[in-house]
């Protein structure tokens, strides 16, 4: 049953009225759901970004809960608004790639736009009473007409080269640790981590294994492999970023 | 009935333990209600831009919402601190211009100032826990004495200067476009909008009527006339902010 | 009886998925608590930052409040993990000082650490678990065994000098504001403040007591000796930060 926790990610900061005309509109319906921010910061339509940040978090949220998520620089054209169902999760979004992490079983519909929506704001006209239908338990096929042909957008894979697996930074944190896309459990004992040529040693169990102001890696807590400096910013050490090239 | 949303609008940060002070204030009845941040990041002091979200958002959520507003310069001196009423929303905000947005039906009473309150803090010691009997259901007339004498200081409106409507900016957002203060339906078609002399062109549906980097005017969502960047930032192209000349 | 408010206070920023990864824990149990963010802009590894702030708030939630608080740039090494009880209030926290604020009569326990936790994400897999199992009731004891010694690191105290009490800052506001360790109650009438060496007269009551720009020392709503700039920042002003001399 949907309905206990309504999840919201967002590139629209939590600076103006935004946010809040969105949760207004969320909470037109007596659903009596939480709402949790994921976060409101991804960059200005990075839909990447939000699409990194959604594959790591929706499956940890109880079943039933109904993820809002806009990133939408096309929003107003001709691309169209979907609600969506996995895994008895319900997800809004427009149709950018945003719900690519949603598995292969997933069911979609287009949700329909109405005239009086303002063309720059669905999140707060179309795809908020969307997701307040979904917490009240409306169900996925009354909210539009299937669609089979979802945008999906994978993120980039990591490709093998020899012995080596060369992956790259896929996010970038607010520690300035390199988050690559790399699975940890590709990388065989001993082999050393390299970002564009820069050799940061073989793989550590957290930040107090090397001193202070030292670049190490590490699985991660989303299971890759991630680059960091204790007390320090990796990005910043190495001047890199997403994009950046990761070697096993 | 007051009682389910209390909202959250000022200019403390989140950085530091303010709004948490605020909050355990707020919790502190057993209300039930819901916490909703409508934003924190209101520039210090500057009651306008505070003003101007307020006047987007109060509406929007359910009657009976108990809205927290303080951006309070004027802490501690003579200035009155009030509690309000309109078309079943509830207020508590300083006497400084904030509920400017109320219509003029609203109600107002002068909250009393305990002797034991912070002189720097009534957010915490004055207005939460007014906030905070409001949403238990306490009437206004309960909280303070009446007073009829309110400030209003309404945001600056557009004049006419020929056929053209003459307005300025008055708010500028997280992705740099410039709201302006010229109502959309005050635009004739085909007029073409000019910010400090830059000619944007005529008013468009939304960002993908534009290629990305291009200037473009269109009615935003909160139904005035606003300039944006597809893909960037008005504000910085054109080296504006509130206040800069907006013509239609 | 814990359960009915969870508060969270971190380092972790709000732009990536971390806070939401550990809300996802949080929210794992049907406790039904509400969920109040301290605030996740502690500067990355500041202990003694996210100290200050949790000595001003924790004991102004209601009693049953769990606060789960983690700065905790010793991930994954032998410091402990623990959760504590103090005044009816329950506390999650890596073993480093932050919960120095807790009184003498706190009870702490260590957590254990399931081999299946990502050494560098204790906060969603070893803090959060124990903070939604303290929300739905279980006693402390259950949660880990008692211990004793509890890493404390009492923030300085001021010294006197002759007739003169010499403090520090212990923390700088997003206003700019200077928040000494000297209590209000410590300062004698007519005795002027001083900031490494900057005169900033007698006490005030309040920021409106000066002329806009000007310096004044006041009585913050934390109780001790704050300097600020009315309108302005006593940190650039000043130039100066945490540590800076503070006589009164």
């Amino acid at each position: 049953m949907p309905g206990d926790i309504i999840t919201l990610l967002t590139d629209f900061g939590t600076a103006d009225s935004y946010v809040a005309e969105v949760k207004a509109a969320l909470l037109s319906q007596p659903h009596g759901a939480t709402l949790v921010d994921i976060t409101h910061e991804v960059p200005p339509g990075d839909v990447r970004a939000g699409q990194y940040i959604l594959s790591r978090v929706w499956h940890r949220f109880p079943t039933g809960t109904v993820h809002f998520v806009v990133v939408d620089p096309g929003v107003g054209t001709s691309r169209r608004a979907l609600a969506a169902e996995a895994d008895d999760h319900y997800f809004v979004a427009p149709d950018n790639g945003l719900l690519s992490p949603l598995p292969e079983t997933a069911r979609f519909v287009e949700l329909p736009v109405p005239l009086s929506a303002s063309p720059t704001f669905h999140a707060r006209d179309v795809f908020a009473p969307a997701a307040a239908q979904l917490a009240i338990g409306t169900a996925l096929t009354h909210l539009g007409k299937s669609i089979t042909d979802p945008h999906r957008s994978q993120l980039p894979a990591p490709r093998v080269d020899g012995l080596t697996v060369v992956g790259e930074v896929i996010y970038v944190d607010r520690f300035g640790s390199l988050v690559s896309n790399i699975a940890g459990e590709r990388v065989a004992p001993g082999v050393r981590i390299k970002v564009v040529g820069t050799d940061v040693g073989a793989l550590r169990r957290t930040y107090g294994d090397v001193e202070p102001g030292q670049l190490l890696a590490y699985v991660g807590s989303g299971g890759s492999v991630e680059v960091a400096v204790r007390g320090g910013s990796a990005a910043r050490l190495l001047g890199v970023g997403v994009g950046a090239e990761v070697r096993a």
